[in-house]
């Protein structure tokens, strides 16, 4: 565990991504693969992956590649996901039902095991597959799922309070797609995805590009 | 316009980070704003807020600090919001609805102008206030509507041929929401949005955390 917590949030995303390509790989007749190849597949350079495979302990033969089937078996165990990792979600509006279904069977390990929200409307209801509960029920159903994870899409307004709630209750890690900063304790893992900032980044460039086509033109 | 492609992605998303939250700010009666003020509602450090800010010219009075109104505008006219920017979104299931719904007089520059999908339930309705049509118009309707920015939604193994054809028909910045890595000429911007990604990042962060909690407890 000691060793692992050195590892980077990049290192991390990466892993991830390439367990991702994989999957898709191995559902081909390709037993190996190189370093150049995960890396076109994941839009990165092969010396990364190599690090980054270094920095888990694996490594291929030059000759042959990666062992795909082992390398997808020791990236997954490596991200904890030998054991399920249970989520809950806050905030059941258009982006939670999006999400719930987006996640729901897509994820043999990370299961949303519950939904919350204030409307009464969605109470007692499931939802693609989840039920979801009045949030004054939050602290229960986490405790008693075990959740560690929790999703936010409540209003910015709410989103404060809804993670306070969701540490008290023993969350660890949070997904908050709410355009605000949260205050966590340390030991609480945020990450904060403002789609809208995303989008006016991709414009942004898309503009400067846009600029440039026409003066080449 | 040479100057502001120096600009690094990072800066661009910090950029618009400090827009999303002077514009919180702004609404109260607060006329100035100190860097390291800024920089707590960001999650960023004060020095990195006086870097960003000095790359696009900009600078306070170590007294007074910033002017927020006058940041605002330096900051929104740096990303190019003096002009609306035209967006365009295909694929519209439940993550792509959601987006709408979420974007949808969202922001005054960025304008989701059509929506695209295969589905006949789909074509010729207005969802959340954006009229969808038959991908098969979308060379035309890009065109039209003068899009530069274009959202994927669809499934993974249309993603391929949608950005393509997006691009074809003059969009210049891509969102991608598609669990693939995007193959587009060197003129277009692409930032791919992995949600399972960001949420197995996560997990793994709860579960490390989790652990530490056990241990010290």
């Amino acid at each position: 565990m000691t060793e692992s917590t050195k590892i980077s949030k990049k290192v991390i995303e990466r892993l991830s991504e390439y367990r991702t390509a994989l999957d898709e790989q191995s559902a081909g007749e390709q037993r190996n693969i190189f370093s150049h190849e995960l890396a076109r597949l994941c839009g990165v350079t092969a010396a990364q992956v190599r690090r980054d495979l270094m920095s888990i302990g694996f490594s291929g033969s030059s000759a042959k590649g990666y062992d795909i089937n082992e390398l997808k078996q020791t990236v997954s165990d490596f991200l904890g996901f030998g054991e399920e990792r249970r989520v809950v979600l806050v905030g059941i509006g258009h982006l939670g039902r999006a999400l719930l279904d987006f996640f729901v069977n897509r994820h043999p390990k990370l299961v949303v095991c519950a939904g919350f929200d204030v409307n009464e409307m969605r109470i007692n209801r499931v939802i693609h597959g989840v039920r979801c509960y009045a949030v004054s029920e939050m602290e229960r159903v986490v405790a008693e799922n075990r959740a560690q994870v929790g999703i936010i899409t409540v209003p910015e307004s709410a989103a404060q309070e809804t993670a306070e709630r969701l540490v008290e209750a023993g969350v660890t890690g949070v997904l908050n797609f709410a355009p605000v900063q949260l205050r966590v304790p340390g030991h609480v893992f945020v990450e904060n995805l403002n789609i809208s900032t995303v989008l006016e980044k991709v414009a942004y460039f898309a503009g400067l590009n846009a600029d440039r086509e026409r003066v080449t033109k």
